[in-house]
């Protein structure tokens, strides 16, 4: 291979060589019917899977490849900022500078354009306006309350998160898929009915 | 939603309920720089990231989305067939006809056509003839080697895998990618070098 690809190359191997760290990025949530806590990358991939399958779900027609590499990058930055609680009141997820940063340095390691176009989708992902990036930020929404579901309230029951906080922060769903909210408000009258979520 | 849109989506939340067994496969290979072993589901976000950023290094012009859903599926079969050893001579790999089961019964949760999308996916990356397929296997060859460089010789020194089993068991990576072979050719001098192989 010539100068410039060998390059480039090194330098997509040395982002592959650190983005390993994602493993170790522990979430709240716990796998389906289980105690494990779930990591960020296996947590990226069941997105990415889910993006695939459900596209049909989506408001409007959605470019998939678009929405699978926003969901495969998504949670890159925690790498250096942290997973911060969806629910977590006191931080609210106002991490955006930590954030920022980590975008800058890890997407940096990249090849520019490449590194550059990745930012994009990350910041268009982060700023939610976009068909694919509603679709996408309702998947990722979504994984979460089917773990809980199948957790006798999970999260939910753990730092007591009622039923009308969950809407309250999850109702944007809605803008990227109608029936992924519809099917989400069931699963909280299940959890409602029996009794692993307070109202 | 009308009914039609709501048995396909009761089908898909079953699949996607069903494929996080995933995160419960370990592999024999290593996180990098790690003694904990990595499982299936963290594994393919890895490789579905590398097709991402490494493409301009595939032999030919491929289409990004094809191979991401290849490597995304890639391993779902192992949730009934169990991961087997690359390097296992006595299986040596042929646990053909329970991955066909496996297929059958886990991309068979999916509504029908769906399923036999996948299933077809799943297949073209098996038999590693298409263009596709061939940068696929070719990453998903390269992924434990970088582990491996990384882990004074990983599974090669814990198996004892000389450096010319290697060779030829991932030569075929070349038809994939030449320039990932070039690299992995360099990994394995590497650790020759510094005694983390035999020859």
């Amino acid at each position: 291979m010539n100068l410039f690809t060998f390059q480039n190359l090194q330098k997509q191997l040395d982002f592959i060589h650190e983005i390993d760290k994602l493993k170790y990025i522990q979430r709240k949530t716990r796998l389906f019917n289980s105690d494990r806590h779930e990591n960020d990358a296996e947590h990226s991939w069941h997105l990415a899977m889910m993006a695939m399958v459900l596209a049909e779900h989506a408001n409007g027609k959605i470019e998939v490849l678009k929405v699978i590499k926003m969901l495969l990058v998504h949670d890159l930055v925690e790498i250096d900022a942290g997973d911060v609680f969806f629910f977590d009141t006191n931080n609210n997820h106002d991490n955006r500078a930590e954030e920022q940063e980590a975008a800058k340095r890890i997407f940096g390691l990249l090849p520019e354009e490449q590194g550059a176009e990745l930012i994009a989708i990350w910041e268009e992902f982060e700023e939610n306006k976009t068909i694919e990036s509603r679709f996408a930020n309702a998947i990722d929404k979504l994984e979460p309350m089917m773990q809980n579901a199948t957790n006798g309230g999970g999260t939910w029951k753990e730092f007591n998160v009622s039923r009308s906080t969950v809407i309250e922060k999850k109702e944007d769903m809605k803008n990227g898929s109608e029936n992924l909210w519809e099917h989400a408000l069931k699963l909280l009258d299940e959890c409602l009915e029996a009794g692993n979520i307070s109202k």
